[in-house]
C-alpha cells in the first residue's frame, strides 16, 4: 500500500482531490495509544483574496486497524499550498480525509493561522464529535513557541 | 452578508455602537468545533481618566448555525479605540454581542489588560453561564508571553 | 462609594488595618465570569527579623453583588509595605479582606514569595474552603515570564 | 515647566502637533548616563488605509542638561493614537521631537511595529546622525519576547 | 518550638538523622490551603559511587494543626549534602519525615534530580497515597527551567 | 540483581534483544508514587531509509514489587542506536519491555521524534490500555524545549 | 510609483521574474537609519526534489533616496512560492533584487530555512560585500522562537 | 570592618544617609577581575505622588583595594524602600556612594523600574564617566526576563 | 559531483573516514556571504568508555570558490555515529575536513556536548587561527535554548 | 596522566589541596581554538555562617600545550563541596588552579551564586589580567536560564 517511502521524491499535487493518504497496518491493535503529527509550515490560500495563508497544523489520534504513513501526509499536506479554502473548512477536511483513511478510534484536527489583520485564528475539530467542555487551547509539545 | 472581505479598507466605526458583527454560515453545524480569534493589540479609553487601556482580547466559540466573519471582528474591535468603558464592561459586551450576532453553543471572552498602577487585570465570562470551578488561568495558544 | 479612581495621588496607608478596599456594583451579576489581579511586585517585613520580603500576589474571584476597585487594591496591598507579617498570613488576610469586603460567590488568593536561604515559599487560600485535590501549581497568565 | 506630573489626568492631544514633551534639569550633568524608555503599547493609524497600527516603541538618550519628564512623554506618545502617520515617519519624527525638546548628547528610537501582510518593520533612527556599521537588531531589556 | 529563626546561623547536621523539622501552630486550622516549598538547590551522595548528586526538591502540603517551619526546613535538606541515598529513598523519606512533624491533611514531595548517563530522573510521592491517574508532571511555579 | 552500577563502563549491546532491564526492590510498594525517567538523546534507524532517527524517550510509572535500575535502562536504550525500527514500534516495545521487567502498576512511554519532512511525530502508549480522553500532548518537567 | 497599497488583493506573481519590488522616496535621506522587515513565512520549491522549502527571510537595510514598499515586497516575497531555487541563490537574489530597487547605503538579507535530513541552514549576505568578521548569527528581535 | 555578616539581622536604616556600605580588603587586586551585583526587589518612593516603585539593580564593578560587603550592600539598598526619589536620582547616587565606598578601578549602575503609566525606565550610569557608544541594553546574566 | 542529492537514501558511512563531503560551485565567489549549519542531533561515542555521546555540532562558513552540498554534510556527520573519539579531536577533525574540501575563505566548527558527570563541554575552533579575544559563547540562532 | 577516566568512581577529595587538576595533551597546538566547561551543580560553604553556597561555575579557555581532562575537572570542583571559602575567593583560585595545571594561552572563570539575602553575586577573572571594559556579563550557552 505504501507507495513513496523510500523512493526518490515525487511532484506535489495541485490539490487535496490529487492527494491520497497511504496507510499502514497497526501492529498493536489491542492497545489504545496516540499518534501526533505535528505540521508547522502549512500553506494555502485565501479563497477570497488569493494571498498565501500559513499555519501550524497538527493531528492526534487513535489508531484502529490501520495508522497514517507519514509521507504521504507530507505530500498530502503539501497539496493544501496552492488551493484556496478558508481555514475553517480546512481543519474540517483534514480531519475528513483522516478519518475516511483511517478510521481511526478518535482524532483531533488543529490548524493555528498566522496571522491577519492582527487577528489570529485557532481552529480545532474533534472525531467523533461530541459536548466538549470549552477551554482555552494549551501550547502543545510540537509548538515551535 | 459579508461586505467587508476582500474589499479595499474602510474607516473605522467611533464606537461598538457604530460597528457589527457580521457572520457567514457554518458549514459544519453537525459538528462540535471551536474557533479561536486573538486579538493581542485591542486598545480602549478609561471612562474615569481618558487615559488609554490596552489589552490582549480573546474569543474562543463553538458555533452553531453561523460564524464571526474576521474582517468585520476586527472593525468591531478597533471601534473600542476610542470608546471609554470599564476593562469588565468591555469583555461583558463583547460575549453580548458575539452571543447576539452568531448564537454559538458555548462561547468564552477573555480580556487581558496591561498592568495599572502596578496591578494588572484579567476579566473572563462565559456563555452560557454556569458554576464554573474557580481556577488560575492558563496562557494560551496566542499568549505573547 | 469609590474615592481614590481619578484623584491625585495619597499618601500610603501604614498598614492593612488602615487600608480599605473599596468596591463598586457588579454590572452583570446574573453571569459567573472571573476577575484575576496580580501584582507582582508586593512587599512586605519579616516579623523575626525585620527584613524586606518581596512577592507576586495574585487574586482571583467570581463577583457576587460588588467588585473590588483595583485603586484601592493598589493602596490596599501597598499597606503590607511597612507590616510585619508571615506569609501565611499574609496570604490568609487577604483573602480575609476579599471576602469581606465583596463577599465573591468564589475566590483564590496566592503569594509567591522570593526565596529565603534558598528556598521559595508559595501560599494559597481559597474561599469558599472545601477539600481540594492537592496538586502543583502551574504558572498563571500574569506571572512574570 | 513640569505640568502633568502628581495632578489629575489630563485628556489626550489629539495629536503630536497639540502635545509637547516636557523637561526638567539633569541634576548630573557632568556623568554621561543613559535613560533607556520603553513604551510596549504605541498605536497610531496607517495614513493609506486608516487601519490601526501597534507598535513596541522605545527611546534611549543621554542627557545634556535636560531630561524628558515621563508623564508627558506618555501624553506625547497617546498623541499618536488616532495620528495617520507612516511607521518611518514616526520613529524620525519622535526622534526629532525629542532632539527639540532636550537637545541629548545622543539618542536613539526604536519603533518595532506588529505584522502586517505578514511582515513585521522595525525602523531605528539615531542623533547625531553617522556611518553605522549595519547589524541585526538585538532583543532589548524592555522586549516583551 | 522554634530554635532557628533569628538567631546567628548553626552548623549543619550531618545526616538527616540528626537534624529536625521544627514546626508552630496553623493559624487557620479551619480552612484548607496549601504551602509550596521549592529548594531548586539539593544536593546529596549517590550510595554506590560516591558521587554527588544534585536536585530541585518541592514540598507541597495542606497543613493541619501544625506548619513546617522553613528556617529548620532548610537545616534539614542541606543535612543530606553528604548522606548517600538512593533517588527513590530521599523522596520518600522526606514526605515520611514531614507526616511525622506535622501530620499534614495531604502532601506532596517531587525530587527532579539533574542527569546521570543522559537520564533525568524525577520521583513524587503522595500522602495518603492512593490511585493515582497517572500523567506527565507539569512544570510548577518555581521550576526554574 | 544489578551488574552495572558502579563498574566500569561495558560496550553497548548491538540491539534491544541483547540488551536488558535489570530492576531491584521497590522498598516502599505499599506507597503510589512516581518514576519519571527522562532520556533526550535517545536514537534510532530508519527501517526503510536506514537513516537514523533522534528523539526524547520519556518513561512514567508507578512501581510495585521492583523498580527500573536507570543504568541498565541506560544501556537498553543505546541498544537502539543501531536498530532499524518504526518510531510507533519503538514506543509500543519499549513498553513492552518494561512491563516485562519490573510489571509497573502503571505505564506510559513517550518517544517525540525529530522532524522528517517537516512532520514531527510523538507517540505515546500506556499500560494497562484504556479508553483514554484523547488531548494534546503537553510538555513535561524534562523537556528540554 | 505605488500601485498595490491600498487597493484590493491582487494575485499572486508567478516568479520573482513576475515581481517588482516598488519604492517610495526616502523623507528624510539626510540621516542614516535602518529599516527591518521580517518575513517569517516565506515558501520556495527545492529545485532537486520539487518539494516545500519553508524560511524565515529578513532584510535590514540603511535607505539612501528610496524605500522598499511593504506591500510589494510581501508580493515579491509571495513569487517564491512555486519558484525552484537553492537556498543561498534564494537569498543571494533578494538582496540583488532590493539593491537594484532602491540603491540602499547598506543592506544584509537573511534566510533561515526549516531543517531538511536533520539540518538547518541560514545563509546570510551583505551589500556592499565586504572583509566580515566572521561570528556566529544572533537571534534578531523578530525571531520566531 | 564588618559589622553584619554571621550575626543576627538588625533593623533597617530609615534612608540612605542612615546607612553605611561596608568594605572587606580585595585579596587580588593585581588582577583585573569583574563582581555583578544583582537586586531584582529594590523598592523606593516617588517623591511626587509617594507610591511606591519597584526596580531590578544591577551593579558591577572592577575592584580596586577594597570590595563591597553584600550583607551591608542589602541593607544599604533596603534603606530606599521608605525613601523618595527620582529613578535617575536613585541610580546615580548608588554610584556616587559605591566609589566612596570601595573606589573601584570602573563601576556601573544599573536601575530598571517597572511601569508606569505604561512606560517602562531604565537608567545606567557608569564610573568613570566617558564618551560610551550609545546602544541599547542587553539582558544581562540576572535578567529575571 | 553531487551524487547524493534527490535520490534515494544510502547505507550510512562506518566512520568519517569512509565518508565525503561533496561540493558545487558557489555562484556568487565575488561576495562574502555566510552559510550557517546547523546539527542539533550529532551522535558518537566516548573512545574511553564506548558510551554514546550527543553533541549541537555546527558549521559556520564564508565560501570561496565551492560550496559544502548539504546531503553528503548529513551522511558525512553521521558517520561518526559509531565511531570513537573525543570531543576536542571530533571538532577540530570536522573543521580540518572542511577545509579541505571546500577551501572557504574563513570557517569556523562549533560542538556543544551534552553533560557527562555533571559537566558539559563545548569545543570551538576556527580557520584560518588566529590570535581571537576569548569571550563566553553566546547562542546562536539554531540553539535548541 | 590520566588516572580516573574509564575506572570506577572514586571517593570524593576532602578540599581542593587534595584534588589534582589532571591533563592530557593538546593534539592541536598550532591552532586557536576554545573549550568551555560548564558545571551548573557547583556547591560550597560560606566561611563565616557554615551554610552551603550553590554556583554555576563556567571555565573558557584557549589551550597551549595541555587540555584538562574533565572527570579529574569534576573531582576537582567536587572537592569544594565542604570547603569553606569566599565567592571571590573561589572563583579566583579556580582560575590559579588551571593555569598552574595546563599553562593556557588565555582563560576566563565565571561562578554564578544563587541569591542570598535577595543579592545575587557573580564574579568573573581572567588570565593574563587586562585592562578590560566593563560590560554586563551576557548569558552564555549552558546557562540553565
Ligand atoms: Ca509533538
Ligand atoms: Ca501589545
Ligand atoms: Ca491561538
Ligand atoms: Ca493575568
Ligand atoms: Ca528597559
Ligand atoms: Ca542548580
Ligand atoms: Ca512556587
Ligand atoms: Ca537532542
Ligand atoms: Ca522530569
Ligand atoms: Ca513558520
Ligand atoms: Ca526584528
Ligand atoms: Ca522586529
Ligand atoms: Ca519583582
Ligand atoms: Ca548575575
Ligand atoms: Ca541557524
Ligand atoms: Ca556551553
Amino acid at each position: 500500500d505504501i507507495t513513496l517511502l523510500g523512493r526518490s521524491e515525487h511532484r506535489l499535487p495541485a490539490s487535496p482531490d490529487e492527494a491520497a493518504l497511504e496507510t499502514f497496518p497497526n501492529r498493536t491493535p489491542g492497545r489504545n495509544y496516540t499518534i501526533h503529527l505535528s505540521a508547522p509550515d502549512f500553506g494555502s490560500l485565501c479563497p477570497v483574496t488569493g494571498q498565501p495563508d500559513a499555519a501550524h497544523v497538527e493531528i492526534l489520534y487513535i489508531p484502529d486497524e490501520r495508522c497514517v504513513e507519514t509521507k504521504s501526509l507530507k505530500f498530502y499536506l503539501a497539496s493544501y499550498r496552492n488551493h484556496a479554502s478558508f481555514n475553517e473548512a480546512i481543519v474540517n477536511r483534514i480531519l475528513d480525509d483522516l478519518v475516511a483513511a483511517c478510521a481511526p478510534k478518535q482524532a483531533i484536527v488543529r490548524g493555528r493561522f498566522v496571522p491577519r489583520g492582527g487577528i489570529q485564528l485557532t481552529c480545532e475539530a474533534r472525531h467523533p464529535s461530541r459536548e466538549i467542555p470549552l477551554e482555552w487551547p494549551a501550547a502543545s509539545l510540537s509548538t515551535p513557541h
